[in-house]
């Protein structure tokens, strides 16, 4: 993996060069990341990005190159580039589970170690958590209204190159099912498929060709794409050149619900009652929710996964909420927050979370607090032990993550599912 | 630089299969990126990503374990898998240069050689175009709205942690001055710059202690935090410790209009007349506009930025609209284009563009074509040759682009500058 430690601000050096030279490096410092409010109308959100978090503060090592790029620039004296070399966390780390939900107020990862230590990592924690689950919220909401059918994560054309293999793995979790990704599959073993493009049919002197080269080097089991010229005309040749094993037809444009019904009722008449239907074009929740009862076997999602379907990025923070009065490892931790203007308050302290079951063991509230966890919340308790010492304790399979995140949906009232705007499905109480 | 190769969607691959097998893959094509409109409300766009681009295209290729990948989950078969071994692109590229601005229809990058070589290319080119345009559209409205004062970029934590890398290196074509990103400066040598977080004050035992921590680091040249408690007894401190020769304040909260007022007057009374007030806190162009009459410095960006303030993404496509009817290199071109429903038609035949200018020089309409260029427009033709069988003729250095875009963006009719909702300043004609 290559180094992560330059996706810093340039504050937080600068920062750590005062904080050197005046003794207050050392001080330990805990660092919570949590989030003030949802996107605006939704009703929960979904950690995604741990994974990737836990190995950026592993490869957050300065390289000579980078250190030299610093002291060119005057970045930070000689002390402070010298202090970086050495640069390995040593800390602990804590949070809530990837794919687990969370709420305002969620203290969703906690970062621990002196103060130097942990600010330098601030900007890429923030940059991985707020974008990945930004996307995870996205394709939950839309796993959520597509039900039992399959979602294909499509979007890598309409973000950056690489924004677009963590939005497919974000996906993932979310409940999305295959990647057009071919990045997303060779580094997360995300299971890819794809169809065909128009311009492959544009390639060929006629549709026909078109079809027969790619049931000829793919089998009837593929997927013909049928909105290059007209649909019925297609569909018939499609089944004509596959025969009625062929695998699916892909719609890509034009009323979906209605051509969708048009080309089953076609494949039907003409034998093909197992090809599967696919639909794409720029499809978000509200739109998959439409097709819910029209006969589509699967979605393609594009731009809306990837931009968050409205909402790109989750408005997380890093904030120190507690540091020891000095460098002694003995000294107690005092919390601290900011008292300023514009509503930007937050609550100091190291936090525990846990999630309050009603009698049916549904969720019913976000429980934050500070100090000691109430017996009765012990057994709910949201926060685990990530990484201890500088050693990442955990590293786990994507489908485990994404069951997880099945799971703990699953556990909010129903109501989280409404696409419709509204409150955070469980309120936040504060302990 | 690492490779590019998996940057591309499964059927990309599959459809080179096919076109392998039954002899189309040799076929010359033409691939075009254009987009059929701006993101709603918006009166131009920016070509932004071109220089990464061209990286891309050079660095696409096919590593053993990449191809052992491919193989082993069987995404194509064996003769296309040694196909793509010895794949480089021998083809050429034309395009809008980087930093131009671009209107509906424009062909903003022209792909040309056998399908096989272009179609692979379609992903990474439309990721690279689509994300790093849609930041440089969002910063050229703020650098518009920002008029003279310097625009910081300061949202790497807000998106990706590389995504945030081409953001700082868009949005200094859009006009942006600095970036807080090291990683955006390491890279593309883009100035860096940073100032304190509240975290820095909270770490000390007061406020006084941190600034005086800060000042000795860094001089009294540094830009120090006031928003942490009261900004009134902030500024106080900070000029008592920094001297009258303080370089900046920042305030990160509160009615910036307001607060920037009170503190320009505190600081002059207090003879600190020089010092320089810096907000930040979710700025967009609508704020910077807003704050036009204050006594602001400079403008810190963050979140807007790197979501391309509302619009992430900017709907560009990559569509063949010309090829031969075989692989015989003597054979003619022949246009083609896509007619289904929902009105994605597009224009078929290799395209030029010239942009007429008026009686004073000012940009009055985009004009594209297919076949002669008009002998009025040969002078203002837009597409300039960038790559040149495989190899790249173009590196810019990123000043070049942002001048580039500076120079385009003032030859626009005046209302290009508006931030309210229009359509494009000026219209696109088909020759």
């Amino acid at each position: 993996m290559p180094s992560t430690a330059l996706f810093t601000d340039h504050y937080e050096l600068t920062m750590l060069q005062a904080a050197l030279k005046n003794g207050t490096a050392d001080r330990h410092s805990v660092f919570e990341v949590f989030t003030r409010r949802l996107p605006e109308g939704r009703r929960y959100g979904v950690v995604a990005g741990t994974g990737r978090v836990l190995d950026a503060v592993e490869n957050f090592r300065f390289d000579p190159e980078m250190l030299e790029y610093l002291r060119a620039r005057r970045v930070v004296d000689g002390a402070t580039i010298d202090w970086l070399a050495d640069y390995r966390f040593s800390g602990d780390i804590w949070g809530y589970p990837e794919g687990e939900v969370y709420f305002p107020g969620s203290p969703l990862l906690r970062v621990e170690s002196t103060f130097a230590e942990c600010v330098l990592l601030e900007t890429v924690i923030l940059s991985i958590l707020n974008h990945d689950s930004a996307i995870a919220a996205a394709a939950s909401r839309m796993a959520s209204a597509a039900g039992d059918r399959p979602l294909i994560e499509m979007g890598a054309r309409r973000t950056h190159e690489l924004a677009a293999v963590a939005a497919s793995r974000a996906a993932y979790i979310g409940g999305f099912t295959l990647t057009s990704d071919l990045a997303a599959g060779f580094r997360y073993d995300i299971p890819t498929t794809g169809t065909s493009a128009h311009a492959f049919t544009l390639l060929h002197d006629d549709e026909r060709s078109a079809f027969e080269a790619q049931v000829a080097a793919l089998g009837s089991g593929t997927t013909l794409l049928v909105d290059t010229y007209d649909v019925t005309q297609a569909v018939r040749t499609a089944v004509e050149v596959a025969g009625t094993g062929l695998g699916a037809v892909r719609i890509d444009s034009g009323d979906l619900l209605l051509v969708a019904h048009r080309v089953r009722q076609q494949l039907d008449e003409m034998g093909a009652t197992k090809t599967r239907i696919v639909v794409t074009s720029d499809l978000d929740e509200y739109a998959i929710a439409s097709l819910a009862a029209a006969p589509v076997d699967a979605y393609g999602v594009g731009t809306q996964l990837v931009v968050g379907s409205g909402h790109p990025t989750c408005s997380m923070v890093y904030k120190l909420v507690a540091r020891a009065k000095s460098g002694d490892p003995a000294a107690p931790l005092e919390p601290v927050a900011k008292k300023a203007l514009g509503g930007k308050t937050s609550m100091g302290g190291r936090k525990w979370a846990a999630r309050r079951l009603d009698a049916d063991g549904v969720a019913e509230a976000e429980v934050v607090g500070t100090g000691e966890v109430p017996a009765e919340l012990a057994e709910q308790q949201l926060l685990v032990q990530l990484v201890k010492a500088g050693e990442v304790l955990v590293r786990e399979p994507l489908d485990e993550v994404r069951d997880r995140h099945a799971a703990a949906r699953a556990n909010l009232p129903l109501s989280a599912a409404q696409l419709s705007r509204g409150e955070a499905v469980i309120p936040t109480e504060y302990a």
